[in-house]
């Protein structure tokens, strides 16, 4: 299934897109795509209901971020080598955890907003998952098992901001930095994710351009390992590192800037669109 | 006012602390201690009944956190020159964010559960504040006119996990790891914050003994700098660092193990007891 919240910001109700790719309602059925519904017994009801019984939403309507109410917002660093090497830093051996604001989240085609006395802002496309069920101390199958589905996020980072002191939590997360959806899609759907194509534009010229094959530590080992620190929840969302390719990169670095134009996507899991403004 | 959450984990409910001392359960007003409740008319509810008339509740009553569902948790680091001193890191140009995972919050009695794999448990007194407002981009008045009020926090740290990587998120958002209460002291009662005790014991010895004097950066400050990083929500809880005398601050070095008995409190805001436990 291919989950997602649409309406306006702060509103959302819950839906899904059907085979056809229309966006029915799930008001009827859940209250919202929270942490209540991206349990098995939550993704079981809306498996129940025949999509062409749910009311059609209008295709340009507004996408929310494809979960509500996440307890957590989760990232793992440097978790591309190519990626280390272009950011100067060494391939970690262990993964890379810090933290964004659930402030940060927004839908995946809302604006970026460039915060004030913003000089590098930058772009991140990653695979993200979203907890199913409650973790603590799990292996990896037991991880695996508990992964509700995957999303797109474009983890927007202001490198001036992430860089200025030695912890990174400030530059990550900024209101709107965490773009998320179009659709939270269980991970029946997905299957496997060894080899998804992730791609990343600034006004039609290809940055980033990867696949999560590269990836040092993969969705369930990173799930797994982060139950060793804290008990992890339905809802929460984790997100997975990046490919080489961002603006801090390139030679000579590139930022964005009011205007531009930002698209990014991963095989399987849609499309973002975004344009810079300023705060 | 001194507000509070009592009853079992993940089931409180809202009360306060009356003049004579006795628990006063505030269910009829306001549903929880939550964001809703800390904002100014959710303060002002409170404020317009007679405790008198509220049920009593048994002095033993379990606390939970003072403040329920808080959207982040964000925690200062260094923010004492001493304790920066002791931990061998410069003096900060600019307030040290990183961010507490939601789930460590715990009531200030609940056990300290130590990880699996933990070799370097410790302890860290500190002033938190809540925010009673929406905050973005404030100057430092604003900021002061949106903190509904201030409570004790451990802000227990796990040092091996934290050093692990460059980020400190991981070893410091575990479970347990964020008792805060006894009470949610509201800033009218509190009044003056420039010179508040604060103290640390283990097993009946103190190892912290100091001041809000030698903060570094003031809570006003740090909420209006926070503001430009993020916006801040009702609820939201920030602590603002510890002064000297931390485990790792020993020489040699002293870390909480099994058994261990943790008391902690600040001048006016109430004290903490808490038991290492085995996870």
């Amino acid at each position: 299934m291919k989950l997602l919240r649409h309406g306006p910001v702060g509103q959302e109700r819950p839906g899904l897109v059907d085979a056809e790719g229309i966006i029915r309602d799930l008001s009827s059925i859940v209250a919202d795509i929270d942490p209540t519904a991206v349990t098995p017994e939550g993704l079981a009801s809306i498996a129940a209901v025949d999509p062409a019984t749910l009311p059609a939403m209008a295709a340009d309507t507004r996408l929310g971020p494809c979960v509500g109410r996440p307890g957590k917002f989760i990232c793992i660093g440097l978790n591309f080598a190519d990626h280390a090497a272009e950011s100067n830093m060494p391939i970690p051996e262990e993964p890379v955890v810090f933290m964004k604001a659930t402030s940060a989240l927004s839908g995946p085609n809302d604006p970026i907003i460039k915060p004030r006395g913003s000089t590098k802002l930058d772009w991140e496309v990653e695979l993200a998952f979203v907890v199913g069920k409650e973790c603590r101390y799990v292996d990896e199958a037991e991880a695996a098992a508990a992964i509700a589905g995957y999303c797109v996020c474009n983890d927007v980072s202001e490198r001036a901001f992430q860089m200025q002191s030695s912890q990174w939590d400030k530059g990550k997360g900024c209101d709107s930095f965490g773009p998320l959806g179009p659709w939270l899609v269980t991970a029946d759907e997905v299957g496997d994710t060894s080899d998804l194509h992730m791609w990343l534009e600034v006004n039609g010229h290809r940055y980033q351009d990867g696949s999560t094959q590269t990836m040092i530590f993969k969705p369930a080992f990173i799930l797994a390992y982060l139950s060793r620190f804290f008990s992890l929840q339905p809802g929460d969302v984790v997100t997975t590192g990046t490919p080489p390719g961002v603006g801090l990169g390139q030679n000579p670095q590139v930022w964005l800037n009011e205007g531009d134009r930002v698209s990014l996507g991963i095989a399987g899991l849609g499309e973002q669109h975004q344009i810079v403004v300023s705060a």
